[in-house]
C-alpha cells in the first residue's frame, strides 16, 4: 500500500519507553538524526515493536511546522 | 525559544509550491532525505522563505506514525 | 507494511475536488458513512488517485476527538 | 454548534483503557467498523464517558491519509 | 455535544481568505488575541462563515506545543 | 526561530498533571483563557516545565477546527 503521506523515513527503534495506554519510541533514521514517535500501547504490540526493528516514520505534511 | 515538540530535523529548502493559501515546501535534510511541509501563504510569507533558506522541520512525536 | 495508526477504513473514492496545491477527496466506506481528506496534490498524483479507486482512510488515533 | 470538521462518525463506545493522563476509546461504528481515539482522562471524565455511550467521532480532513 | 478536545477559544471572525479547496480564517479571541484556522472550503460554506460570525476554535491539546 | 505555526498564545503554566510518558498541562493565557497541552515527559523534562513558568502554546492553523 503507497500512502497519500508526503513523508516516510526509514529507521530502527533505538528505544522504547511504555507507559500504561502510550508508547513512545525514538527512531535512529541514520546519519545522527533522530525521530520520535508517541502511539498507543496497543499499535506497539500489534506491530511488536522492539529495539533494532526497522521502522518508517510516516508523517503528514500538514503536521510539519517550519522554523527559521 | 525551546520547544516541546521532539523532532526537530534541520536542512535546506529545495522547492516551494505556492496555491492561494497554501503553500508546500520540500526540505532537503541531507543523506538523501526529505521532509515536505504543508504550511499557509501567510506562514511562509511571514517568514521571507526561498529556496535555499536554513530552516527546521518541527514535528510532535503524537503526529509521527510507525509503519513496520 | 503494517501501521501504528489504529484507524484504518476501506472505501472507495466518491469525488476528488483538486486546488493549486491541496486535494480533497470524499471516501465512501459504506452503509451511508463518507470520510473526507485533504492531502497534497503531489499525494494525489503520486497515487494515481481516480473516483472509484479503493482505498483505504488512515487516521491516527491520537486525531480522533470525541464527542457526547 | 455545528462543526468544521468534515468527519463525524456516530457509534458506541465498546472498550475503555484508562492510563494515568491519557484514556483510549474504541468507538463500534455499526457494519463492523471500529474508530479508536486518545483523549485525556480529563476529558474523558469531564464527558462522563463508560461502555455503551452514544458518542460521536470527529475528525478533521487534513487528519485522513489515504492509502492505495 | 459536548467534545473532548480541550480547547474551545470563543471568538469572532475577523478575515477570511477563500482558496480553491482551503479556506484561512482568523478569529479574534478578545484582548488583542487571535486563532487563525485553515479548514475546507465545503466546511466553511457549511457553515455559512462570514466576518463577524460568532465562533469557537476548537484545539486537541495533543496539537499543542509548548515553547519556553 | 520564527515559526511557521500561525498561533502562539503566551502565559503561565498553571497545572502540570505528569502521566509515566505523557503530560498535560494547563497555560493560563490572561483574561480567564485557559489552553491545554499534552507533551511527551521527555519534553516536559527537557523544557524543565514547572508551574508559573512563562510558556507560549503553539498550534498550527490546520489544528483549529471551527464550531458555529
Amino acid at each position: 500500500m503507497k500512502l497519500s503521506a508526503r513523508n516516510a523515513l526509514k529507521g530502527k527503534i533505538e528505544s522504547i519507553n511504555k507507559g500504561i495506554v502510550t508508547t513512545t519510541l525514538k527512531v535512529d533514521i541514520g546519519h545522527g538524526i533522530h525521530v520520535t514517535s508517541s502511539i498507543t500501547n496497543d499499535a506497539a504490540e500489534d506491530l511488536g515493536l522492539k529495539i533494532g526493528d526497522e521502522v518508517t516514520a510516516i508523517i503528514k505534511s500538514s503536521d510539519v511546522i517550519i522554523g527559521k
